[in-house]
């Protein structure tokens, strides 16, 4: 294949994606078809088929697109300058806010999310070990400057991410309207004393 | 009505609770009937009905009495003596295990908590309630003898029972299995970091 056929593959595939994640949002999971996907690209459900083997392929990928920018985001507060304790309040926000908007805001893509759930758990589990590995990174960056304290980064990280399961799991944040609780913010100091030195 | 005759209501009325509990856990809750409970006990519907408005208001009391067994256990260990931080683990890891065996390893019973969580979620909150209140009471000791250290009780007990959702919370324990974490005595530990003087 030459690179001029490649990048119209790659152009094609991402059209696809495109139009599902739109029909989904509009429409739904469940009663967008792979027919519907290919009528909005004026082409052929065969054609669209060589690019994804079923609509769960399809599914898959949406999901994972929609998983990796909360990924990018995470890893644009790790890089960034800054006091420790503020970009980890911020990438535990950041984190919150996006899968707030994407999932709970959003009836429709909350199905797509139950049904990730349900049967794509792979990529899901993929998503929260990248956001606990973005976690970890700051707080690596925190025991370097001395604002935290943890002997095992990668339980800290996974206990912080554990402590987060209200604001970050999509069913949780939708649960947690009408449930008693503490805010976000009060949650996040409950973290950073857990992950303060002692001395 | 005379004290025996109100003795037999109040037996009745425990005794259509014991059978719903057990019909639920054997065929469901959505396939048991009024019908279903009055003929096992050999009365009339009617008659159930005496006692409970609607299936809904039977299901409200077996759910809340299966809560409620975990709530006096919890108070149990508040009550006896030891030192803090020891029954602040039982404590935690108790309602886990009780929590677990309810709702989880039953599958019927699982449906029964799925439904009280959509429908009876004034029982669910009131049940939070008293657990966080009973976390909060071994929190307040650990601040008496200076194992603890929390300027907001209230607050420190919140932030603590949501700290531990993943173990707590019957949806949760159920995804929790194939979901990389901290084992319940790691959390344990970061929780209790959180709440530990520091200086």
């Amino acid at each position: 294949m030459t690179l001029v056929a490649e990048h119209i593959e790659g152009d094609t595939r991402d059209r696809i994606l495109e139009v599902a994640e739109r029909l989904f949002r509009q429409i739904g999971y469940q009663k967008t078809t792979v027919g519907d996907i290919a009528k909005e690209l004026r082409m052929s459900p065969a054609n669209v088929y060589r690019f994804f083997e079923s609509k769960k392929a399809i599914h898959q990928a949406v999901a994972q697109s929609l998983m990796g920018e909360v990924e990018l985001e995470a890893q644009r507060i790790v890089a960034k300058p800054g006091p420790v304790k503020e970009r980890f309040r911020e990438l535990l926000t950041t984190v919150h806010r996006m899968n707030t908007e994407r999932y709970v805001g959003d009836s429709k893509l909350h199905e797509m999310v139950e049904i990730a759930m349900e049967e794509d758990w792979e990529v899901c589990v993929a998503h929260i070990h990248r956001v606990t590995e973005a976690i970890g990174a700051v707080i690596a960056q925190g025991v370097a400057s001395g604002d935290f304290e943890a002997p095992d980064l990668p339980l800290a990280a996974l206990c912080t991410c554990t402590a987060m399961i209200r604001f970050f799991h999509p069913q949780m944040i939708a649960q947690a309207d009408n449930k008693p609780g503490p805010t976000i913010d009060q949650m996040i100091d409950f973290v950073i004393a857990g992950l303060s030195p002692r001395h």
